[in-house]
């Protein structure tokens, strides 16, 4: 049975940029009583539109929530409009969206804690567009108790919403360590098809295999995962000394058809400065120890 | 109905570590009369048990097959066994599946035309455990009608036993830009583990969005593909500026750390060179035209 938009958590969005229209859209299209406010005018029409109250002001826009969602440029532009309104904030609950640091959140959580607000520390790790669906990943930090009060007004913004724990920086943690990977794998696509493209190849005919390459990388996934905690990398069929002799031919057929390899030269440094941390033998997540031994 | 051996292909394996090992082993478990050398004695006792012949040259081992399949440590190993061998090799067809870069297969080509052999130059992408299962893939390049004579028997090594060309360097340039993308996605792989690990974040528990992460990878190579094989990287929600700008973040909390960021650090520096040549608005595909201009 549908329920009744009164029984709904009242909510308020600050910040009306693109990520920040779409919370708002995702909480109105679930049911929520709306008010929005952006700190510049003439953004959020559509989302009147749709029901949402514009608040003349951020105070009022608090005021009329019981969660309050912040989705700001960065934690400046967030403490600039917040930190004024701890009066109001207090006894709410606060979920800054915005993106930063792990350290960034930490101090946000640090001012909240000080003028009794009760605050969650949050990352969006999807596009606009998959806002609001079963498929969107959110990341939630901060007391468990908040994160529980609120859970089920947070799933209308995604099926994957998802606590991390109740270190505030951890959901800033979780988010630049998945784009981490993303930009790194990110480049090494674009440079795969660099590659290939020099000697003739269309990225489409050899797009079918980096697909297949990609999947096989979420295959090895949980061993690399539990190698890295238990801090033994054992190598077998093929170890850490093979790799980057493999490596460099792949570096330098780069260079010698004229392209940047600085990023896959880059790799290979680690590679081997891990050889030479004792590692010669071991399985390629051995290069982890080279990374905490910059 | 199963054939019998006598109608099978006699192939010929040189080459008996790790990998021609197995590549014999396969075309023994396909029913082929199968004849082995290695360089070194004491090798291919288990081949010899399961019915293969060990000849007692690498001459008498070429005139034993019609397809002379050879796997060693590089192309100078190669050389040295086959080179003298050109007589005996004239008339049959021999697959070159050692590991190196597409220069040398060219050479190596070049040797076989002006010495009157059929020459088909491959790469084996899986691990000896794979080969001779469905999912083991190998590419093969070369002339058309030499790959089509013996591609059934080939198949014997592999689900996925591919032809990618007339240019006998194209399977390495196949196996050497799937392997940059795959190097770089480790590299990614293990600094996200150790950003996280800084925090306290155990690797088995970002392990599940990193593999949903790289799934999303999957997801996107077609469109990547497109743009590049376009030269048109048109930016969405998404733009270089905003990225770097994001990347920044993810090295300076990692620096913070005490960890290494030489990689993420050259991916950041390609995006800006393909700011600077224009592209700040652009799609991260865009990144491919700075890899071009280093």
């Amino acid at each position: 049975m549908p329920q009744d938009n009164n029984t709904k958590t009242p909510v308020t969005v600050i910040g009306l940029g693109a990520m920040g229209s779409a919370l708002a859209g995702a909480f109105l299209g679930a049911g929520h009583p709306t008010t929005v406010w952006n700190r510049s005018a003439g953004k959020g029409e559509d989302l009147v539109a749709r029901g949402a109250v514009r608040a003349a002001s951020a105070a009022e826009a608090v005021r009329a929530g019981d969660l309050v969602v912040v989705c700001v440029v960065d934690y400046d532009a967030s403490a600039a409009v917040l930190e004024p309104l701890a009066a109001d904030l207090a006894g709410r609950t606060l979920v800054n969206l915005t993106s930063d640091t792990p350290e960034r959140a930490r101090e946000a959580a640090a001012w909240a804690a000080a003028a009794g607000v009760d605050y969650l520390d949050g990352s969006v790790m999807v596009p606009t567009a998959v806002i609001g669906t079963p498929d969107a990943l959110l990341f939630h930090a901060g007391p468990r108790a908040a994160y529980d009060k609120h859970e089920q007004t947070l799933k209308a913004l995604g099926g994957h919403t998802t606590y991390v724990g109740e270190d505030h920086g951890l959901a800033a943690v979780y988010d630049l360590s998945l784009l981490d990977y993303f930009w790194t794998a990110m480049s090494g696509l674009v440079h795969a098809f660099a590659l290939a493209a020099a000697d003739g190849v269309p990225a489409a005919a050899i797009a079918p295999f980096l697909k297949a390459n990609a999947g096989l990388v979420t295959s090895i996934v949980d061993g690399m995962a539990a190698e890295i905690d238990s801090g033994s990398y054992p190598g077998a069929e093929a170890n850490l000394a093979m790799e980057v002799a493999g490596i460099d031919h792949i570096v330098h057929t780069a260079e010698r058809r004229g392209l940047d390899a600085t990023v896959l030269r880059a790799v290979n440094a680690v590679a081997r400065r891990a050889i030479d941390l004792g590692h010669g033998a071991d399985d390629w997540t051995a290069t982890v120890e080279a990374v905490r031994k910059p």
